[in-house]
């Protein structure tokens, strides 16, 4: 076998955890699973990885990651509804949607796969659209006033309540509507 | 033993269910335990509910339902608010917090349990809150053309999301800030 660097080793790792992911979920994503199919050792795993479900959140999130693009140069409202609707395509007509359920579901017991979750998956996600808010506000075209946190609750928060809770479609028009609402807000 | 009539018998039941969910969670609140914290047959309990799930549930959030109330002739923003602050005081202040986090998390690969949740848990109170939304757009407080589902949505989905995925803190100070975000609106 040739001799790889850590950026290859590292490379090989995430699609290899990413493609187990995507294929059976977290119960396939094993340590045992994920170094097979990268083709190294498990004690290579640990050097780069703290636990099972960091390395395979990584992957998974890596995968899911290239199902997203913004488009340049729109205002701020245009590029964060098509973040959230590529979130809906990727929970809708994709694995991840029933992969994120259950990752979630874990997580109410499992502390590793939380932190992994927020590490992994949401706290990048939430950084591309705090920049957004953000330019949003100093562009004039939102309140000077918002709280960046919240506001990213409220554009996202939906979505994962759908998802979860199943009381009614997530769908693309969903996901239009409900920012709609948001940006002009309840009142008359 | 006295004969009890229909209503006494699911007040009895529903009582037991309720304490036992909150006593120790789904786990607890299995069909012998709340027929024998009840005083009556599984036969019994089996003649008005489907199954486990919905007893535990209905009998769980009567003995939450406890915890809301209405401020009276209040604008609907109040009311919603209220609605809101009383369901993070709920998850954050008693074990009904955990109690939820681990239903969704059995919602996710239990159908049951996921039926339980929609029917017992959040028709009825979305269908208080979709009262005043409704009295919002009819009182011009709110505009009219709103999605009343989506911002139901909108209004609740946030509590839950931090429930679940804990990314930040569930606090009164946080319901209070995304539902006046969502009612001003982010437009600048």
């Amino acid at each position: 076998m040739p001799v790889r660097h850590g950026e290859q080793v590292r490379d090989a790792v995430l699609t290899a955890a990413g493609e187990l992911m995507l294929e059976g979920g977290l119960a396939a994503a094993t340590m045992e699973a994920i170094a097979a199919r990268a083709g190294v050792s498990k004690r290579t795993l640990y050097k780069y990885w703290p636990s099972r479900g960091a390395v395979a959140l990584e992957g998974f999130m890596r995968s899911a990651a290239a199902s997203w693009s913004l488009p340049e140069n729109a205002p701020a409202a245009v590029s964060l509804e098509e973040l959230v609707l590529a979130a809906v395509r990727l929970f809708t007509q994709t694995p991840a949607g029933p992969l994120m359920r259950s990752l979630i579901a874990d997580a109410q017991s499992q502390d590793e796969i939380a932190t992994a979750i927020r590490d992994q998956w949401l706290r990048p996600r939430r950084a591309v659209a705090a920049d957004l808010v953000r330019q949003g506000i100093a562009s004039g075209e939102f309140r000077a006033d918002l709280d960046v946190e919240v506001t990213l609750d409220l554009l996202f928060a939906p979505v994962y309540y759908r998802l979860l809770l199943g009381h009614e479609t997530l769908s693309p028009q969903f996901a239009v509507t409900s920012i709609r609402h948001l940006i002009t807000g309840l009142k008359g």
